[in-house]
């Protein structure tokens, strides 16, 4: 935690949902903005966030919301960086900073990057932190406190820009690591992207179950579905976009993981047990690993 | 919850896993039996459940075990079950009952059933209940509180018999289910087998990345991994016997699974945001579903 982060004077969120309300949530409590302004498309969105006393002013003219911030957060769903990049561009205030909470980094780079004039600084970020509920009234203080932040730098990003970014996480509480950004990608891919992917699958799967079958699936849902479920309910938009801004990586995860399902299924199809039990085995060090890491 | 369960003047419990030594706790805390006695082949978990005080003798012999019991409790992985049948069947007391804690129920009628002598009565059951951990030193009080219990009850099956077992589970806080064997057998292979199936491939797909990934795989494991390495890491044995027991059901719902994979990255593929949309959306519904059946 940095003691006595300098405060921006007014900062922009572009996007007002759990990540955004978050931020601002973070700025207004811990002193680290004296002004937040939100941009964001949605009347019902802007309405809510000042409602809710995220924000001194919230507009739906994303220039209007950037044009005097010294750092603009852009948490808007993958599909949205470039079209925000283009509206806001020739807004931003010389010296600013722009920095983004999107979940694959290659793609915000090139679609939000290539608007982001040379005298305007850019670091992209990832706050490894989420629910599975979205919209202003999702964000909490708390959100980010001791989880991952990952900034994934393109080259010749400016080292104070960076810093500032990098205290303001630390702030909030966060824990912070420097990352190439496809590297960034491959990783997510792994950790969070597939086991997304699986979940909506899954979930979709019993869903197309016969409707006696689907109630009493439902109602015995706690024997492992359940845990499904959860990760299943998170928001559609943000997690299409994921998908396909994360094409590459996250095809090849799933082809590796089909290939080993078809393996067990295999195995288990014609009594294989001693495969069984050492494909699962294999999968309890993984889980020691973890222990051992302190990440469960 | 029933006041007043009648209690047995002794049980034997076959295997002090995580639900023997938990039926164990709650026959004695709740004075559900006068004596337990434990039949484990294991002699670490026999003398760990005489330390723990969880039954007033231990023995090897199973036949030894069960001889006096009023009501016999075989709770040992899948595979287990027809040798303990075949060990136990001549020693079983006239009038006694057999039950188990079986995850699949065709399975134990036939490989357990077949060894239960006619004055003898045999309710298979299922207690929809466990953690990741195993062992004796697992077992609590309240693993079986405000859980289901499903009894699968065979043609013919003695109702007092029946009415005993469904009491002793109700003392223990469980909410009971009457269900046919097959039908229990799918549902659990939709609720709990596939789930569990999947989080041993995926868990397993991340543990054949390359050294310096897997670091970071752990390192980031909180943004959805980690739920799936919780699953993984239930016990191995109970677990290829489960899939081994439940095949034709479990490979149905693997096969469905791996086809909605598969269109699932098929859109990824070529973009099809709206199909992906669309599937996630329908998973979300299932959440909802569950939301309004409170069960989360």
């Amino acid at each position: 935690m940095t003691e006595g982060f300098d405060p921006w004077d007014e900062i922009a969120i572009i996007g007002i949902g759990l990540q955004g309300a978050s931020i601002a949530i973070n700025a207004r409590e811990r002193g680290l903005a004296k002004r937040v302004v939100v941009g964001d498309i949605s009347k019902t969105n802007r309405e809510r966030a000042l409602e809710l006393g995220l924000c001194d002013y919230a507009t739906a003219d994303l220039a209007d919301a950037v044009k005097n911030a010294d750092c603009i957060f852009i948490s808007v769903p993958l599909g949205a960086m470039a079209s925000v990049g283009q509206e806001i561009g020739a807004a931003l205030k010389s010296g600013s900073i722009v920095t983004d909470t999107g979940s694959t980094k290659q793609s915000v780079i090139k679609d939000l990057g290539s608007y982001i004039p040379s005298d305007v600084h850019f670091v992209p970020a990832h706050p490894i932190a989420g629910t599975e509920y979205s919209g202003p009234d999702a964000g909490f203080l708390t959100l980010f406190q001791d989880r991952w932040l990952i900034i994934t730098p393109p080259p010749g990003t400016d080292n104070n820009a960076l810093n500032r970014v990098r205290n303001f996480w630390e702030a909030c509480g966060s824990m912070i690591e420097i990352m190439e950004p496809a590297h960034h990608d491959q990783v997510l891919a792994v950790t969070s992207h597939l086991p997304h992917l699986i979940a909506f699958a899954i979930v979709g799967t019993a869903s197309d179950l016969e409707d006696h079958l689907m109630q009493e699936v439902v109602k015995f849902s706690a024997s492992g579905f359940r845990d499904f479920t959860r990760i299943a309910a998170s928001d559609p938009v943000m997690w299409r976009d994921v998908f396909l801004n994360n094409k590459d990586a996250l095809l090849e995860c799933s082809a590796r993981l089909s290939e080993d399902l078809a393996r067990l299924s295999r195995a288990i199809r014609w009594g294989e047990g001693e495969q069984i039990e050492s494909l699962i085995l294999r999968a309890r060090e993984i889980r020691q690993a973890l222990i051992e890491a302190k990440q469960v």
